[in-house]
């Protein structure tokens, strides 16, 4: 079974299951959990800020720094394919009060000037814009790095509106294996940072918010609010600690892997490896949903996204051979 | 003084202050006043609807329409300027928990094309689309009329997807002068109608949201939930009345004389009168904000939207003579 | 035909009428609404505030107050049959997202030392209490007067803890009638203070939020967002204005009339004329929606709370006349 | 070192270590970890209900119970001292729009005849009551459970108003060992039910919200809103079900000690042994922040409540020695 509808599905090397099972736990609600403190304080040592904070979800972590950035009855502005309002339930809207617009970026790909002309300065009449929300890589953007120039021209222009920025980076570990641009300068660059544990690093469960300390302070009391103030959660965090030390450096291969997949699909005429950067293949296939199920059949798990595309992801439970079995049952389920 | 910031600035004519001082009210929170029912029943038979509800403003007409078609945690679409996103203080998500994602329509002109790749279908994973919004006349978009052969396109995708359709109809008595489409056109295409009665028809305060009866029904908690239980409010609706039966006809004249200002302004470069469709002509003008000073201190009113762009509106307390006076003022600030 | 629901089902008087009739109105959005910005004016004064808001009805004002006071999240506390918990359809949850805890005070009598019991102080695990609204006069209570020193005694309270204060006061009118308290006294013990045109005033649509210039233009925010923002609400303005100069003095008629209504009554069983402070009779009868049904019959109108008990209200509408058909209708309906 | 602060410090035992290690875990968002859904199953089977939902705390799970029986606007009764209005951040309202009004219960043990008159029947003038939320045991009451007569009572009010109950089953294991009530009847006489594992059971994160397969659907959609649709969460639902099966029946030990630890400390006048019926010990100590952190010192951890007043809780990780511990310390420092 080759599963790559996603790379969340990953479970836990022996090595991470060590490192859970012997973890050292308390109570983190009373901020008294030493791998859960740990995971925090290594996070922001890597993002170069001051605070992180741990999270079930990175749907928590990225509407925590939603909140901090803006508040009831104003504005966020992000891609219109972003995750945090097309996938997170419309939680900005529903548990922050938060007003979105949006704007069409190729493959998701920010570009400051066509943010610019978006934003209502404040006055008394209008929707205040108070944020602006990146998304690196992008998801539905099929893996989209930002480039690191642009995340620049965007800071000046939050700068000079005096606009926050979010970075949901829940895959900002293959923005950087793709690039090289180190952690602390996204850190630099945004004012809260999501990151994501159970994705291409492979931790069972957990996310984290990096910020300030003054605004991790906040983030603790809303995440209590939404439900995310867990106790003994250092199991989950010693495995966190064990994926930043571990896994990171390996994302290489997923993306030399989704390469290798995307040009051998290429032929189909389903896919363009030149726009593959990080480990997301996206698909056009006529009826996709009949191909997914055939394939499904076959031992090969793809992501259905709409009526004639879809998904597939490479991560840490796909190696070479799953890589070659997906080419073959597809080749065949495409006829050629 | 020539006030041409809006057309919310007019004040009543005689005839519509003899209506209002003779109004037969009572208490409208219990359903009493005449004539607030009065009224309500003609602006429902006007759009060929079962019910309408009288509001303080457009914007709780608005708000309103959308809390009926739209719950907390599911998504709006509307265009990138639309009032309800820009103009309502974030109402929709800080009130309604309403998610929306916007497009951005030249001039603010809906294209059913446009809007289909963005509908969220229902699935346990996404914020799911439930309604779109249009404004017609579009403010910011300078009086744009939506096309009715557009939005009967626009009610098919809606019929499709299972959407519903609000109308931002504050002006829709200006598209209706324009192009002379029956209100009952709109009211079929529509599942909620919101009308302004205090802009371009004259009334001094109120709104309707025109819909059917069972919606109408839970319209009436809302706006209580919103403050919008006004007691004796006939005076107010029966100005309102007087308006609907007095002041539609007469809006060719706003659009005239705003063609006229349009065109006299035209060779200055700072507008396009091909553009103006309706009452609003929008302007671009370098350091707008000392012109619209200049221009206040010789008697004429303008509104600065921006660095370099303003509006100017036509209405029932603009005749021919104010529009020279306009002409003249801004033909001497702008240098020729 | 007496009708004692309440005293929202005024109709203006012919001064009043007149008063409304020329009023210099202008657009109250942009702040030039003369007839607004006076009675603003005149309400402030009369309560030593800053600065005070115009809105469409009480409710609304009594959002925005609470809204001033206290954050999504936090806490209010009031009595458990306060009009701000219960007759304004939830809107401080749903619309501020704010938390309330409620305690039972004999007549809606609020008593600080059963309120401080209540109060949770600041920390990372509570629900953060941040404000305790007062109703004067209480309206289920039965037109209960807090007394000034337990109003003293509650401010002393909340200045201990770091308390907003908000009074509902769409009666206080009453309560100053009652008691001769300065309405500055009770301006200098409350953040915010709502008061109400439309009740004993006699206006027909209007109320004010009373409070301090920072706190006023936030509330202006707060009241577009709700859809309050009204145009020409001058013509509304005018009436408030001539009821805050003419129809104060008066209500110690509505409560010489209501004690005599309860005293006529009090024979029946139905009432105590000792509880009855100011304009508000509360009436127990067993299945009284069958005895109101018949009064109303023969020209009596009486409000239905409950299987049991119900309300009737004197006001400006209500003579010596309606009172004395009232008592004989009753009478003959309670079997004597 | 003894930890009396909460019964939500313990730590995993060696057994429940080894279920963990040795879980068999998928991605749950998708449905598909094997470890959830035994857990989930064997909860509804537990208390007779058709479904289960795992959430990473408490708070969500009661939040989303909360949730699904009232809609933004409505109202839920709940007792002063409630856990879902004093210890979830004010989320019902935040998050939820829900208004809530509060009885005071002595030790906030429920009385049907104290509920049954505030509720709001539905009418378009009231915040509709649709709920009531029970705790049982009672945390901040002192452990107190919940007579299931009263239950019963409370159940058939419930229907006869056509209201929801909410059971906040956070410690509804220990009720069971209290009273041998099966679970099953907790089951039948509420609509949803929300426990907890990481309290009494021990297991280090997680709680369920038990209810029917209808409203478990739609759980699963706020779930995932408020950011608790984790991935292999599999490793926490395995210490749940290791819970389940070996660590409700010694909960009767932990009573046993509270009992001994409130007679031991009673001769102190700080404590009433008669009170505790459960693990909670519930003092009265002057000045008590000076005394825990004393106590602290000499490794005995209490929790401080307030000024005066504090909370010892027994559990797994508490034996007979600390018990000991703890009343040689305290004894020492309340001087005698």
């Amino acid at each position: 079974m080759v599963d790559l509808r996603s790379d969340t599905v990953t479970r836990p090397t022996p090595g991470m299951l060590a490192a859970m099972s012997s973890a050292d736990v308390g109570d983190d609600v009373y901020g008294e959990d030493p791998a859960v403190n740990a995971l925090e304080a290594e996070a922001a040592a890597l993002f170069g800020k001051e605070a992180a904070v741990f999270t079930p979800t990175g749907s928590m972590a990225n509407q925590i720094g939603l909140q901090l950035l803006v508040r009831p009855g104003e504005e966020l502005l992000a891609d219109v394919k972003a995750h945090v309002v097309n996938f997170e339930m419309g939680a900005a809207a529903a548990l922050g009060g938060i007003s979105t617009r949006t704007w069409a970026g190729p493959n998701g790909r920010i570009d400051a000037d066509q943010v610019e002309p978006l934003i209502n300065r404040p006055n008394p009449y209008v929707t205040v814009t108070r944020a602006i929300a990146v998304e690196n890589t992008h998801n539905i953007g099929g893996g989209t790095v930002q480039p690191v120039e642009e995340l620049r021209r965007l800071k000046d222009l939050a700068d000079a509106y005096g606009l926050g920025l979010h970075l949901d980076g829940a895959r900002i570990w293959n923005a950087h294996a793709a690039t090289g641009t180190p952690f602390a300068e996204y850190g630099r660059l945004f004012d809260t940072v999501s990151v994501c544990l159970s994705k291409g690093l492979g931790a069972p469960v957990g996310s984290l918010l990096i910020t300030d300390a003054e605004r991790a302070q906040r983030a603790r009391v809303i995440r209590k609010r939404l439900g995310g103030g867990m106790r003994q959660a250092g199991f989950l965090a010693a495995a966190g600690s064990y994926a930043l030390a571990n896994h990171i450096d390996r994302l290489a291969e997923d993306h030399a892997r989704a390469q290798h997949l995307a040009r051998s699909l290429e032929p189909f005429g389903i896919c363009d490896a030149a726009q593959v950067e990080t480990n997301i293949v996206l698909v056009r296939i006529p009826e996709i949903a009949k191909v997914a199920a055939a394939a499904a059949d076959q031992g090969v798990k793809i992501s259905v996204l709409g009526a004639d595309w879809g998904r597939m992801l490479t991560h840490l439970d796909v190696d070479d051979a799953g890589i070659e079995h997906a080419v073959k049952v597809l080749g065949t389920l495409l006829g050629k």
